[in-house]
């Protein structure tokens, strides 16, 4: 059987992995069911977590389905980097009443997830902070199992499409949460038009565009600029079946600007601009050591339901956020993307 | 006679202003000729030479064109932030074998300029770096002027459609040169297709979308997302009829990097990041002050064709321009346009 393309999918529209909480398998297998494609967020759970989602999932629906991993980073940060760093938190910590975490470097569980991959034959699995080794895409490919990378430049499209990748998702600037690009000591953020158009330059691979999209008619403008679906993070974060935590939800529907910052997890994202932000603006690129150094400082400021000290992930346009049955939503904009192209078409 | 609307046009591709060198009546006439609509750009100019400018186009074609205004900034600059930038370029002076320029304060000839679009009566008064007032929107929509206000926000949005603008140029952060912005202490950077949802979202006025529009699947997705017309800018610097200089037209067809910088004019821009650019990325917000400081040391690196030194405006696809006729050039990206709408309606 041929991999899994996205023009297979009955609506042209794809679910950000959403890792770190508003990935759930409900959100996964109501976008596949209606037609799109869901995806599971395999960052910063165990492989065996994401075995049970895959299941959960695969209970839910027949529909294909994609699952999400970080590549994970190449060298450990400078320890005396992140000491630096810690100790401008420790106020944070003693206002929020938690402990720092432990900045510990780790692979994210690579290995073990890679197998599951094998073991689970998802329809695609797709990579984030990197490019697998083109060992490692045509192993999975073997299993019948798309690979798609993420890309935030010109560069890592060439580089992506020469280690064998079946398809790449383009990140524009305007996505929220991180920045999915190859390397953060230089994070790249070009817009999402200008990338579609410098990446199909490079590359006659499919290509699924990200970032900013929350209408149909934005939908619509990214197939006829050349994607073959466009995926959808923000867009979402306000279905009841995202994970998303009610001060999350709460700030996406408001007007808040969104800036990039390393400040949460000292990898480049971009998060709606709150207290900790603006007070961190100068955190170091060291992931996922900060990440884990702040990760109890936001549990608790999550449960006290205090949004300015919890990573607001967003796109630029997150104010669009509708409060919507995911299936519903993804159904709705695909009927706007099609009336969007037909309108346009008939001018 | 009803006020020019971009509905009007031949073909949905417009002209960006292009103040500072690229701007000829020799490339607006050629894009209006073409079907499109050509833009004279008054920044940087005197009334005089704009009137010169617009009775040259009209000798060359009898199609609608547009004049570009820059508002005037409210407040002259710090007189101690100036001379403390002006320090940083004594070296810079020296190596250009040219003296700093006189770093004063002017209104780039506002009133004239404004009583010049009375007299003179084109189609379209456009205006970047703020909103004029309603009764000056008012009077110049009397004398069937239409009046289209650069916006890179919602809320500038939502103020030029109360202060009465005919049209809004939506300007993504992708765009090359200046921010078109109303504050340069804030500026606002936000993707084109994200703004343009945001901007729809506030107001039913009428669109033309701007920044890193190379191609014609971009001029379509950018109808498709809402826009009437697309607003070319960096796609028409390599163009015979454009004034570019020989060291910007050999980077622009290059692989360089574009940033925002205050470096050259003491105003946010986009340009392809070089020795200046990365030098001064500290340079204040004071415009104009700071553009006439730097004046003689571009002009003199732009004779030696030392691309180092001057500033490199250009959107973030900017590689993908092509030295071709810009009325040839204007054709092929319309019908490209229509070619990348009738495939995507057709799927």
């Amino acid at each position: 059987m041929a991999r899994f393309s996205p023009d297979r999918l009955a609506l042209p529209i794809v679910q950000a992995p959403l890792a770190g909480g508003p990935s759930t398998p409900a959100l996964a297998a109501a976008v596949s069911g209606a037609g799109g494609l869901g995806f599971l967020a395999a960052g910063y759970k165990t492989a065996g977590a994401v075995a049970e989602d895959v299941a959960a999932v695969r209970a839910a629906t027949d529909a294909p389905f994609g699952v999400n991993l970080f590549v994970p980073p190449g060298q450990p940060a400078d320890h005396g980097v992140v000491a630096r760093y810690a100790a401008t938190l420790v106020h944070e910590a003693e206002r929020q009443g938690a402990m720092l975490g432990d900045p510990r470097h780790d692979d994210d569980d690579w290995e073990a997830k890679l197998a599951l991959l094998h073991d689970a034959r998802p329809a695609v699995a797709s990579f984030t902070f990197g490019c697998p080794a083109p060992e490692a895409i045509a192993a999975l490919q073997g299993d019948d199992v798309a690979v798609w990378v993420t890309v935030t430049t010109p560069a890592e499209a060439r580089a992506a499409a020469h280690a064998g990748a079946d398809a790449l998702v383009v990140q524009g600037a305007e996505a929220g949460g991180h920045r999915g690009g190859f390397d953060d000591a230089a994070p790249a953020a070009i817009g999402l038009l200008a990338l579609l158009q410098l990446v199909r330059a490079e590359t006659d691979l499919t290509l699924v565009a990200s970032g900013g999209i929350m209408t149909g008619a934005a939908v619509a403008a990214v197939l006829v600029a050349g994607a073959a679906a466009a995926q959808l993070g923000s867009a979402l974060l306000l279905t009841p079946e995202a994970g998303t935590s009610a001060p999350h939800r709460a700030a996406l529907a408001a007007e808040g600007e969104t800036a990039l910052t390393r400040a949460f997890s000292g990898r480049t994202a971009r998060g709606i601009v709150n207290r900790f932000q603006r007070e961190h603006d100068d955190a170091p690129s060291a992931y996922p050591e900060v990440h884990h150094l702040t990760a109890p400082l936001r549990a608790a400021a999550r449960d006290h339901g205090d949004a300015e000290a919890i990573n607001l992930w967003a796109g630029e346009a997150h104010r669009l956020a509708e409060a919507e049955p995911a299936a519903a939503l993804v159904r709705r904009l695909a009927a706007d993307a099609r009336a969007a192209l037909r309108a346009a078409a008939a001018e």
